[in-house]
C-alpha cells in the first residue's frame, strides 16, 4: 500500500481513538497479552525464520553479533514483552486530565485537558518487542501509530503486528487502522516527509540513525542521537563514594545512553591515583588524552581529565556534553547546587550514578523513550511524553466585543 | 558580525542567565521600561526614518498600507509597549517552579523543576514593538534570544535593541548578549540551519513567513501558519445567540487569527435564512460556494455550508480547518461535548466566540504566540511555553547495580 494512504489511515484512526474510554483501551490490551500468550509458537517460528537468515549475514561479517542478540527472542524476553503490555494496561488513562480549570468570567469556563498528539511514526532496529511495546504505549494514551522496524526481524515484526490487530479486531468498539506497519527504506524517506499527518517521529536505536532522522524532518523527533554523560568527582569528594559510582556507572551496562563517558577530576582531590588504580582493578580503561571529548564509548573505557575548578568541569560538560546526564560527587552543598543549576542537561545528579536516569527508575511506570530535546518532554519520557492538550471553552453566548467595549470584564479564577 | 558568532555569543548568554535570579531580571526589565520612557524621543525620530521610506514604497506600490500603519509607532502604542514590560516584570518566575518531587529511595530524592529552554530566535515582520515585547519575555523566562525584524523598520529595530542593550549593561549582574539582534535575509538562512546553538524559532508574521519557517527548519517552531477557525449552528442553536457570536467572531476583528473563516450550518437550522439575513445586515459577505474551504479571508466574508449532521461538520472541521479555533453553538449538550472531544483542534469552544482564543483573554498575562503545533505548547502560549525542566537526582553514593541485583528498592513515593 502506498505510504500516503497509510498515514491517511492512521489519521483517520487517530481522529476516532482520540475519544475512547479508558475500559476498552485496557480490554483491548489485555487481548492483545492473551494473543501473544495463545500464539507464542507461532512467533517464536518465525523469529527462527528470522535467526537463520541473520545467522548467515553474521558469519559473511555484515551483521554485528550485538544486533543478533538484540533479535533473538526466547521464553525470557517473550514474558517479559507480554508482562509489559499487562503493566501498560495498568497505568493510570494520561488522557482527559484536567491541568487548569478557569472562570473567565461568570459561565464562561476554560478547562485545559489533556488529549493525545495524534499519529506516531516509530522507526526501529532488530529489537521486535519494541512493536509491541510502543503500540501499547500508543493504545494506552489513544493515538495512532505506523511502525517501521528493521528488515532483519521482519517475519518476527510481521507475525507480531498481525497477532495484536487480529486480537484488536475482536474488539467491536476499537477503531481500525490504529496500530499500522510499514517495510521499506522509500517508506522512511515518505514518513519524514508526511508532517501532514505524522505529529511525532520516535526514533529507537542507534546514534547513526536518530542523527539521520533529526536531520531529515521537520516533524518533532523525541529521541537522543548520543548519551555523553559526565561524572565530576570534586576535590572534597568522598573516595569509596567516587569509585563505587564512577564504576557502576561504567560498568553496571556499559552500552546503555546513561553509562559515563568522560570522568572530570579536581586537581585537588587528594586521592586522584588511588581512584585511578581502583577503576583501572575493576576493568575500566582510562584515556587521558582521548582524540576527542565526545566519544560514546560503549564499552568499559573512560575518559578523564582534570580540571582547575566547579567552573571548568560545568564548562567542559556544556561544550561536550550530549544533554542527557551528568553527575557530581562533593560534599560541598553549595558546589552540587551550582553543578545542577548550570550544567545544563535533563538530569543533573548530585552523589548518585548516571545509570538511574530510566523511566523505571524514575516510578513512570513505562518509557517511551529518553530525551535530550528542549521542547516538549526532556530526560526519560512516561506516557505523558504522548500527549498534549486542547483548551475547552463553554459559555452561553459570549462575545469578545463586551470585553473590548469594557462592558464586561474578565474575573480569571481558577476553580 | 558572523551568525555563528552571534549564535555561539547567544548559547554563552542563555547558559549564565539560566540561573539568574527573579529580583536581578525585574530589575532589568524596569531599567528597560524606564529607558524607553526616557528615550521616547530618539525612538520617535527613528520610527520617522523608517516611515519616510516606507511612504515612498507604499507610493509605489511596494509595500501594502496596512504594513505602513503596523510599522508607525505613536503614543499610544508607546505606552503600551512600555506597559507590557512592565506588566512581564510583574508575572510569576517561570523558573525554578517544582513540578515533581520523588522520594525514588530512602535519601535518594528526585526533582522536576522548570528551567528555561536556551537560546530563541525570533523572525517577525514589520511591528517594531514587537522587540520589547519578546525581548522582556526572553529576560523573565532566563533565555537568549536572537531577533530578526522586517528591514522596513529597522531604524527603528535598531534603536529600540540599542536602548535596550544600554539599558541592561548599567546593571552588573546581568549577562552580555541576552539580546541580540541581526538584520539580513542571509542571517535568516544561518539561523534555521543553527541548530546546535538555536532551540526554538518563533515567527512572527503573517502565514507565508510562517509556513517559509516551517518548511526550511528542523527546529522546533512555535506558531500557526493560519488561522482557519469554524463556528458550527447545530440544529437547535439558539438564534440570537447564533447571530451574536457569528458577527462577532467574524467582524470584530477580522483579519486576527482567530476570527471565524467558515460557519456549517445543520440543514434543519429553523432559522437559516433569518441567520444569514442577519450577518449580510452586520455587513457580513456570505460565500455559499467558495473555491476551497481552507481559506483565510482576514476580511468581513465568511465561507457558509450546509451540513447533514453533527459528525459531518467535525469531519469537514478535522478537514480543511488549521486546529486553531472552532466553536459550535447548540443547546444540545451531548453533542457539545461530541465536538469538544471529536474536534482535533488547540481550542474547541461551545456558545462562546472563536476571538476568546488569546493568552491575555485566557488570563496568562503574556502571549509568545498561538501554536497550532501538536508538541510543547499548543494555543494561545504563555510565559510557560518558553520553558522546559531538567530533573535533579541527590543522592547519598546510590548505584544502579543494588537495585538490578535486588538488594535495594524503589520506594517511588512523591513528597
Amino acid at each position: 500500500m502506498e505510504f500516503t494512504k497509510i498515514a491517511q489511515q492512521a489519521k483517520q484512526a487517530s481522529l476516532e481513538i482520540a475519544g475512547l474510554n479508558t475500559r476498552i483501551k485496557n480490554i483491548a490490551l489485555e487481548a492483545i497479552a492473551s494473543a501473544f500468550e495463545q500464539n507464542k509458537k507461532i512467533i517464536f517460528d518465525a523469529n527462527k525464520q528470522d535467526l537463520i537468515s541473520a545467522k548467515t549475514l553474521v558469519e559473511e561479517g555484515k551483521l554485528a553479533k550485538s544486533t543478533y542478540n538484540r533479535l533473538k527472542l526466547d521464553e525470557n524476553k517473550m514474558r517479559d514483552m507480554i508482562q509489559g503490555v499487562r503493566d501498560i494496561a495498568k497505568l493510570e488513562d494520561p488522557i482527559g486530565e484536567i491541568l487548569l480549570k478557569r472562570e473567565l468570567d461568570k459561565d464562561l469556563i476554560l478547562t485545559k485537558v489533556s488529549c493525545p498528539i495524534g499519529v506516531l511514526g516509530i522507526i526501529f532496529e532488530a529489537r521486535p518487542d519494541v512493536i509491541s511495546q510502543i503500540s501499547s504505549l500508543a493504545i494506552k494514551s489513544s493515538n495512532a501509530v505506523i511502525l517501521k522496524g528493521g528488515k532483519e526481524s521482519i517475519n518476527t515484526n510481521k507475525t507480531i503486528m498481525d497477532i495484536m490487530n487480529s486480537a484488536l479486531k475482536t474488539i467491536e468498539e476499537f477503531p481500525q487502522n490504529v496500530i499500522q506497519q510499514v517495510f521499506t527504506h522509500e517508506d522512511i524517506a515518505q514518513m519524514l516527509k508526511c508532517d501532514e499527518y505524522i505529529n511525532l517521529i520516535i526514533p529507537r536505536g542507534g546514534n547513526k540513525l536518530v542523527q539521520y532522522i533529526k536531520n531529515n524532518t521537520n516533524i518533532p523527533v523525541l529521541g537522543h542521537a548520543s548519551g555523553i554523560c559526565h561524572i565530576f568527582v570534586d576535590s572534597n569528594a568522598d573516595y569509596d563514594m567516587a569509585s563505587r559510582i564512577v564504576t557502576d556507572a561504567k560498568t553496571q551496562y556499559p552500552s546503555a545512553c546513561n553509562a559515563v563517558e568522560t570522568m572530570l577530576i579536581h586537581k585537588d582531590f587528594p586521592l586522584k591515583n588511588e581512584l585511578y588504580a581502583s577503576l583501572e582493578l575493576n576493568e575500566i580503561k582510562l584515556v587521558k588524552n582521548p582524540d576527542r571529548w565526545d566519544i560514546e564509548y560503549g564499552d568499559k573505557i573512560l575518559s578523564v581529565k582534570e580540571v582547575n575548578s566547579l567552573d571548568e568541569a560545568i564548562a567542559h560538560i556544556n561544550k561536550y556534553g550530549s544533554g542527557h546526564t551528568d553527575s557530581i560527587i562533593t560534599n560541598n552543598t553549595q558546589n552540587a547546587e551550582i553543578f545542577m543549576n548550570n550544567v545544563d542537561s535533563a538530569g543533573v545528579y548530585w552523589n548518585a550514578s548516571t545509570r538511574f536516569a530510566d523511566g523505571f527508575r524514575y516510578g513512570f511506570g513505562a518509557e517511551v523513550g529518553i530525551s535530550t530535546n528542549k521542547t516538549h518532554a526532556r530526560g526519560p519520557v512516561g506516557l505523558e511524553g504522548l500527549t498534549i492538550y486542547k483548551y475547552k471553552l463553554t459559555g452561553n453566548g459570549q462575545i469578545v466585543d463586551d470585553y473590548v467595549k469594557g462592558e464586561k470584564h474578565f474575573t480569571h479564577k481558577d476553580v
